[in-house]
């Protein structure tokens, strides 16, 4: 049986949106493994118990359901020990851990221009448990959130000034070949590009350029999901 | 011959402040390196001359110069490498990069709470060449940099949210012992603690702790470096 990944779809099934979720979907691409992934819902949270979870991405691999990305990132490295290494040894392994942390921070800094544009997307059962939940999180209504988007977007670059430098020097944050460290900065503005038109980066910006060739990467899988040229 | 290390000194000769040099000394000291430290002052800029570079670490192991923290970290690794690794194998020097370029973020911003105590603290020749390059680089007198210090300081904390949950997971940044990404981080801590009084992190903040940590190794090195406890 191969793998299933319950993976968060918007109105539109196709359209799977996740930060966390794409870090998965690339990291099981890195390690060659094919996965069944099956569309969920905000809302869907019963048929995901099992992983004692209620959000996504859940991985079921047979009978054992694995969440959270960074725990799944180490049950396929520890799993499939030999397939192409996600972490590059013991050293590499503890290094990524910042890399899935800086990300949660960029799922809020994005978060501030997307908002409104998920809340469209959304599957109408969603809307309310969407609003209502992100509405309390952030302590304004979404609206409010991003109302001064354009305002906020040079500061947002700027704050991506160690990303930049490092990707002025190599290709991967994992050096000439990404590693799962990337995979899980590159979830955030995956889900950004899947979900909403607002162009975050500029296009000569060498972030830009990294997110372009992990589209690429994989035989374009994530450039093939739907989504924006943004 | 030791090695030679060209390091920045306030008034105070025994008072070390680089965050760049900082980040030499402790990767000499992982790598059980003797060196002889020479105190250097900003405008000391003819006697490193033969580096190619105007600004300290620089590094002199016989007849090589060698400038540039992240530089001299790859020449310690690559021509001692009989010796503690610093980054734990090629992906782990891959993603150690970041970390480097995450700590120029760092003193950017630390720069914003400890300018004045700098200035009052370095080597009176060196006073107007430091408040002049400072000033012009941040587009303001020093005094109006830090005057709103205070209110600045939660946002500099939670700033810090990425590095905080590692530290929440695992005790150094390599895992469970130091790599050259936690001195490439404490550096710019370690340059707060010997030139300001400034107190930055709440003592029960899992950064602190981890700072204590580095502060205890390699028999106190750094603790034992004129500062304060802030």
């Amino acid at each position: 049986m191969p793998l299933q990944l319950y993976d968060l779809a918007a109105a539109d099934v196709d359209r799977r949106f996740s930060p966390y979720c794409w870090r998965t979907r690339m990291a099981l691409a890195h390690k060659k493994l094919p996965v069944e992934t099956i569309p969920w819902r905000f809302t869907d949270k019963e048929v995901i118990a099992p992983s004692g979870q209620t959000r996504v991405p859940v991985l079921v691999d047979g009978d054992r359901w694995i969440a959270d990305s960074w725990t799944i990132a180490n049950y396929l490295e520890d799993t499939y020990s030999d397939r192409p290494p996600l972490f590059g040894g013991p050293a590499g392994r503890a290094l990524s851990r910042l890399y899935s942390s800086l990300a949660d921070t960029l799922v809020s800094g994005i978060f501030r221009f997307i908002a409104l544009d998920i809340l469209e997307r959304v599957h109408e059962k969603d809307r309310d448990y969407f609003r209502g939940s992100r509405e309390e999180r952030v302590g304004m209504t979404l609206e409010t959130l991003v109302a001064d988007r354009d305002q906020r977007l040079l500061a947002f670059r700027e704050s991506l000034a160690p990303l930049r430098l490092t990707f002025r020097a190599q290709p991967f944050l994992g050096g000439d070949r990404p590693l799962y460290a990337d995979y899980a900065v590159f979830g955030p503005f995956q889900w950004a590009r899947c979900i909403s038109p607002f162009t975050l980066l500029a296009p000569d910006d060498p972030i830009a350029r990294w997110r372009n060739r992990l589209l690429d990467a994989f035989d374009g899988l994530a450039r093939a999901a739907p989504g924006y040229d943004a």
